[in-house]
């Protein structure tokens, strides 16, 4: 049976009886356990095709996951782009909210609230209406006015707050109404289920890569392709795991200074607002991912991102100016990366709400 | 060896030795001639999987293709909606594109030029910048912002005029520049060869469905899926083609008067721009497919499109306005529509664009 479990006290709780974003002992972010037979199927719909890595089925399918995989060679390096913002909501998010939505509709909550610089907003409106859950989305009020009007299109309620930390605040004022499903995308670990599908897509499409780099704002991300590649090794199928190459802003850089103490000044980072996350709840499992993967963390600034996002519309990829850090990381390292190695970018989201 | 070939006076020209956009003796739309394998393989690039189906395959590849299907019931009917919205240019027309562009660039043009409602100029600047050349994309001044920024961002130059109507004649002062590759999309068949790969991708995924409805613009869509079908049956892989459901509105429908003569008045069809094309060249082609499936013309009307738009929406179909007439016509005439019928609506532009 899946249960909850808490890495740190060793809570654990049965998935099926109570929904809990936190451990009710000690506050840590929580694991799922549940067991992994490792079957992959030819089904064109992500969750049936990885039944057999997922704890359990969502009911409804909006066309998440099996984004394409675009292979550029550089010359020097075979890049291999993730389009994860062809996902029905924009972006990666959808992936983990497939699944996040759909349990808290299993368990019986009639609404839904999330604190989000947006995009997890876009995806929890839309596979919350799909449920019939109504969803209070609260978002900064400097969000891209397109994500805001997509929430509101896709059925959602939009709060704005002064700044994603006000955002963090104000939903507590929420999640103890009765009924009341808050999604804590940061806190979740179906994000973190949802999301590895991206390593098992990987997988199947190419092998297992050298190097992954992706962007960090909550680490859900990062923690999901990671897992995902660990489960992998873990069941055989291969004996390898990429390294990490995490990228934050120099404005937000709470993943460099927990690996290497201190921090990096640098020029803002204010164009990736959608990883400016201060103070990630998974931060310690985060660091430790990196270090298993012998990664590291690359920090940017905004001339780099935007440079960066205007070759990668140019190149075809229509993404927003946080998925550019990703391309912003490999232009800053990519010297330091051996000759012939396959390296994974994800670009996480559509760039056609910000235009 | 592939060639154009006229149906009307029976012109035929190698293609890889000239481009002609439409016949050089009597100036009707050309199709082409190759021949088909049928063999479908198991590649996740769309050109690779249909090698089999198409003349030549392109070297580039942007994502384009292998779209969801989402298959929900009513009841009544299992609705196939075709997530063509989540093509990386935001719509069906990539398909086309893809191989349209590059079809130029080997032809060694270094320019390409297109006049278009919005879309197709987004698809044009996309993969006309993957293979170097300067894209001109001329569409109306009231065109959505987003898609005038979108070919912008893409490196395309957008070229305002007075109406749809006014871009088709603003464009002939441009095809005759040295160099340049009038793109040509209500003409092209590379158009229809690309459009026809959703035929294969639903036949794949769930067979041949009973009814198809389609929004007919120009009609490449149309006619890519039916003639798809139709190669899938000429090949004896299934005995059915599915009946043809063209939507059109009030406001610009030569497809109806075409049809069953005279016209239908009604309220104005202005939300769906991207169908509002008054003069397709390939009128009589796109009237005889409908009539070999058995299918009919359907109008729709504003408030119609308004409705269907957010229904599709608040179902996580996040599509521009011009989209939601299918789900607008089906709701029209879903009570003649067998029970039990399978029904494949085509989405097939982006609405995070417009929103």
């Amino acid at each position: 049976m899946p249960a909850w479990k808490c890495p740190r006290c060793g809570f654990r709780g049965d998935l099926s009886s109570e929904y809990y974003w936190k451990c009710p002992v000690c506050s840590s972010p929580l694991s799922l356990e549940y067991s992994v037979s490792g079957e992959i199927t030819e089904s064109k719909n992500v969750w049936e095709r990885y039944r057999g890595f997922i704890p359990f089925k969502p009911e409804k399918y909006r066309g998440e996951g099996l984004t394409p995989l675009v292979v550029e060679s550089t010359g020097a390096h075979e890049l291999l782009f993730k389009l994860e913002y062809l996902n029905p909501g924009g972006s990666f998010k959808d992936r983990g909210t497939a699944l996040a939505v759909y349990y808290g509709f299993k368990m019986g909550f009639r609404k839904s609230v999330v604190d989000t610089s947006g995009n997890t907003g876009i995806s929890v409106a839309l596979y919350s209406r799909l449920y019939g859950l109504n969803s209070v989305i609260i978002m900064p009020r400097e969000a891209p006015e397109g994500k805001k009007r997509a929430v509101r299109q896709l059925g959602g309620v939009v709060i704005e707050t002064e700044g994603r930390l006000g955002a963090s605040k104000l939903v507590y004022e929420y999640i103890n109404e009765p009924g009341t499903y808050y999604v804590a995308h940061l806190w979740n670990p179906l994000y973190i289920v949802g999301h590895a599908t991206i390593a098992y897509e990987v997988y199947e499409d190419i092998g297992v890569p050298d190097y992954v780099i992706v962007p960090v704002g909550s680490g859900g991300l990062l923690l999901g392709v990671v897992y995902g590649f660990e489960k992998l090794r873990d069941l055989g199928l291969t004996n390898k795991v990429p390294r990490v190459i995490a990228v934050q802003g120099y404005s937000t850089q709470p993943v460099y200074t927990a690996m290497y103490g201190g921090s990096l000044s640098g020029e803002p980072s204010t164009l990736a607002d959608g990883i400016m996350v201060s103070n990630p709840p998974r931060l310690a499992e985060i660091v430790d991912a990196i270090k298993r993967t012998n990664g590291e963390v690359v920090l940017i600034g905004n001339s780099e991102i935007a440079r960066a996002h205007k070759t990668l519309w140019e190149w075809g990829f229509t993404v927003e100016p946080t998925s550019a850090v990703v391309y912003a990381a490999y232009e800053k390292i990519s010297a330091k990366i051996p000759s012939k190695s396959r390296v994974l970018l994800v670009l996480t989201g559509s760039g056609l709400k910000t235009l």
